[in-house]
């Protein structure tokens, strides 16, 4: 298959692994590139020297594209760019802010620039400011979400309608199939989170993988609304959030519960009671830990078989 | 195309008219059958002899198969089943409650009979009932909605998963192209609500079927969580219950300001401002009235097409 998504970043086919926070190291990426998708380094949870080390890591790993997601939230945001640009880095995700701040900076440097959206409102900004392809998130996806709630499903229509850039389409794909229902909905290629988040490349905490394998349906939910809309699995810290937000607490009463490096907490160093576990909501239907490279064989395959057996419907 | 779907309710397309309160009546259903869908009568927002009185107007008005869906959670339902039975009515949808509870009796009387649920949970219960076919409506979907908030990407794959009965995929379809991504991901049918809700023959006021065409994503929000799920637009009303609600109100608080019969004064009646203004997230993507005719045809046309387009594909 060959389509703008594949020309854009000369990768096999049009999978991209989110760079996700606490679960994007240079394993994952390496991996995830060697099998012909397209890696991103999670810069969100990297201060600027640790995302240099990966960088550099991820180059002695593999000899195919990669890029490195950057949230342009990010507070020591000038290091970080300067060590993409240093460090020759060809292709960057930006996400949570503007998406004008940084692409002409980018561009001037050579660099392909996506920007992460969930809404068609936002993709035109996309367009305005030049960049080069929008990744359109719906509300299954975990962590950091749109206020609208809408859905892959209602959105993908909405901002393929909106844009004529190539389009990337994220939240609650998982598999060949969910992949293949994207492009139906008009994107040329998927963003795959939750599913690289539990591979065994992922830097996640053995914890957190297996965790994620034992979900049910309902069990991850969108919360934190009054400060920033997040998606994480109910565990005890959930709880005190779910019940804050119940009796009414507000913005700054729930950034206390809060507080700091939960996600990190989480994720990364296990804590399965106290940590902030961001995933999607489709984590419910990935019930094993395998590998990169088992994975795309996967979706690769059962893109190819369903789409060869539903070939023959005609309405 | 000839499936599970089409085979049971003897349809021409595997495309559900969802029985929807204030929009379902005799004009509506009769439409939806004679162009190849099926057709229900949304009991819900009738009484039990104004359901005979569009029972016997449907009848006059279509040869083809028809239905009716029946909330359990109906107040005078025995009166309800008492009347289907008698105008012997084929198919039931039933909603809001057990299948177990009628499942039985429908069938001694011939009847063939689909649940409606939002979860894999639900639908082994269906099957454990013994029901005909499964409905799985994601979060997208307008009005009552379930606790988990799986959206339709996510949820249509685990149903499938769980049970071997003809599933019909509901929430945030309205296009052909949503209708082969429900497909894709392994329904054998969809069920379409707000798009019909926004017709021609819809009996919904034309304040409110405008007032749909004019939304924009992010227009319509989940609300009354703590009584139960439900989606509507963000009108003057949905902002009492918005501001109740982050003000942390009690259950018997929100039902106070919910009061009574706000549906109807909403979508039947035409009071924007204060009515509940119950339907889909995807209706921010319809942006014309169309008779039941173009909608099917458009429908049936652009699923052809699409499919069509992507067969080449190989990845």
């Amino acid at each position: 298959m060959e389509n703008k998504i594949t020309s854009l970043f000369k990768i096999k086919y049009p999978i991209i692994q989110g760079g996700m926070v606490w679960c994007s190291g240079w394993r994952l990426v390496s991996a995830v590139s060697n099998a012909g998708g397209l890696g991103l380094l999670g810069a969100g949870s990297m201060y600027p020297e640790v995302l240099r080390e990966h960088i550099i890591k991820t180059k002695q790993a593999t000899d195919k594209p990669f890029g490195v997601n950057v949230p342009l939230l990010y507070p020591d945001i000038d290091a970080l760019m300067k060590i993409i640009v240093d460090e020759e880095i060809k292709i960057v995700f930006t996400s949570a802010g503007n998406p004008k701040t940084w692409t002409n900076f980018l561009h001037d440097k050579g660099i392909t620039v996506a920007h992460v959206v969930s809404s068609s409102k936002f993709a035109k900004k996309c367009e305005d400011a030049g960049v080069d392809a929008v990744v359109a998130e719906g509300f299954e996806a975990g962590g950091h979400n749109g206020r609208e709630e809408t859905t892959t499903l209602t959105l993908i229509p909405h901002v393929r309608n909106a844009i004529s850039l190539p389009l990337i389409a994220a939240g609650g794909i998982a598999t060949g199939n969910a992949m293949l229902a994207a492009i139906t909905l008009g994107a040329d290629g998927v963003q795959i989170g939750t599913r690289f988040a539990m591979s065994a490349e992922s830097s996640a905490s053995n914890e957190f993988k297996n965790l994620c394998c034992s979900l049910n349906e309902g069990d991850t939910m969108l919360c934190l609304k009054k400060i920033s809309p997040t998606r994480m699995i109910k565990n005890n810290f959930y709880n005190l959030i779910e019940q804050a937000e119940a009796r009414g607490a507000t913005a700054d009463e729930l950034k206390e519960i809060l507080g700091r490096a939960r996600s990190k907490k989480g994720i990364f160093e296990g804590d399965m009671t106290d940590g902030e576990l961001e995933i999607g909501q489709i984590a419910s239907f990935v019930k094993k830990i395998s590998t990169v490279h088992e994975i795309i064989d996967e979706i690769v395959n059962e893109f190819n078989g369903t789409l060869k057996n539903i070939s023959g419907i005609k309405l």
